[in-house]
């Protein structure tokens, strides 16, 4: 932390940063025994996530939440494994499989510990319920909700991060983003926050590294979220 | 609770039914010595805050959050009880008296229990990051911080109860309004949500029994949220 102010508000990104999308997911559609591996269920919901949300983006779909969007692809991606097995009430139940994502390990030690000095808000592209929902299950110790859907604008767009901080009212250079993806910190650093990055090695499953690499331009890099406890100085037990 | 469906959802109103504005700001002023009396003064700043939130209702005012409004009272009323003596440090500090309001004694433990059954949100014309630092200083366990400044509408606006709805994805009869006020109560019922109505007699302090009596037309009517969470089946300890 030497040269970096101690932040007031740290936001975090939650799929992948916080919670294990791809263990969560993978397990319950094995568990369904629908004919596919879940590992390559879970990682082709996942690969139609951004291209859906950039259809909102830029503007081809008005406003629709991610429950919404995880339903589309759902669809979609049933259909391309031809999967023709499951009701509509099963679908809906599977969808909200993101409501019920596991946390990884560290995160509720590390987070009760981070919260004590800091402010904690979500920042992430899942609606508010889901947000929600996930927190309650997983006990999530937030201080602050605050979602793609406060905004109506996704992540990366600036409005995010710049409305992030106008409603916890603190200057961009007191919030800390902090994530296991590059571009999410890269947008959060060109609205003036500072940036942690958390490795998240297994978060596209085992033997799958991430693409984008660490960050090398974030102000801390930690192994979890234990460990960003441990390097902003918040005390164990 | 005989005919009534069990909420989802409990959306709360904070002045006044979850934290006692009139005891924590009337003994901060008084430890200023600025010669009036803290009662008088928390009572007159809070009634200049239903005028200032028409302001912005109307659409004379832009939005503008209640820290704000606050701070235009609160510039009116020392004129008024004619106080000079505070510089802009010592205005803007005893302007964040708002932030540090105290719990009435039985609201932690009240949301306490009634958490572990229903999801709690603030749905209060405070600002975020006014309800965030409140939660934080006096450990209200909310599962979600919503405002009327998630909305840029003030209560009693449909908006803000529907918006809380959609939010939290329920449908209105899913959520229940908690409040010390019918006005706030008989808006969401407009809405079409539950309503409890919360006994604070001694909201504007002693001997000043509140102008607006039960709410008769509420599904449940609770002494406190003890009370409440008794009347909601949420057992103790």
């Amino acid at each position: 932390m030497t040269g970096l102010r101690q932040p007031t508000v740290l936001a975090f990104d939650v799929f992948g940063t916080v919670v294990d999308w791809f263990g969560s997911i993978a397990r319950e559609v094995d568990a369904l025994r629908l004919g596919v591996p879940g590992a390559d269920f879970a990682r082709a919901w996942r690969a139609g996530y951004r291209p859906a949300m950039d259809r909102v983006r830029c503007g081809e779909l008005p406003w629709t939440r991610i429950d919404d969007l995880h339903r589309l692809i759902l669809d979609e991606i049933l259909l391309r494994f031809g999967i023709a097995s499951l009701n509509e009430e099963q679908r809906r139940h599977l969808n909200r499989v993101w409501h019920r994502l596991d946390p990884w390990p560290d995160a509720v030690p590390g987070l009760t510990r981070l919260r004590r000095r800091h402010t904690l808000c979500t920042l992430s592209n899942g609606n508010v319920s889901l947000l929600v929902d996930m927190a309650k299950r997983a006990g999530l110790p937030w201080d602050c909700v605050l979602s793609a859907e406060t905004f109506h604008r996704y992540k990366p767009d600036p409005e995010t991060y710049l409305g992030t901080c106008r409603l916890l009212d603190v200057p961009p250079a007191e919030m800390m983003m902090v994530a296991a993806h590059p571009d999410d910190l890269a947008a959060a650093r060109a609205c003036g926050c500072a940036t942690a990055y958390v490795d998240r090695p297994l978060e596209f499953g085992p033997g799958r590294p991430p693409e984008a690499g660490p960050d090398a331009a974030a102000d801390l890099r930690a192994r979890d979220l234990e460990d960003l406890a441990d390097q902003l100085g918040c005390p164990r037990g």
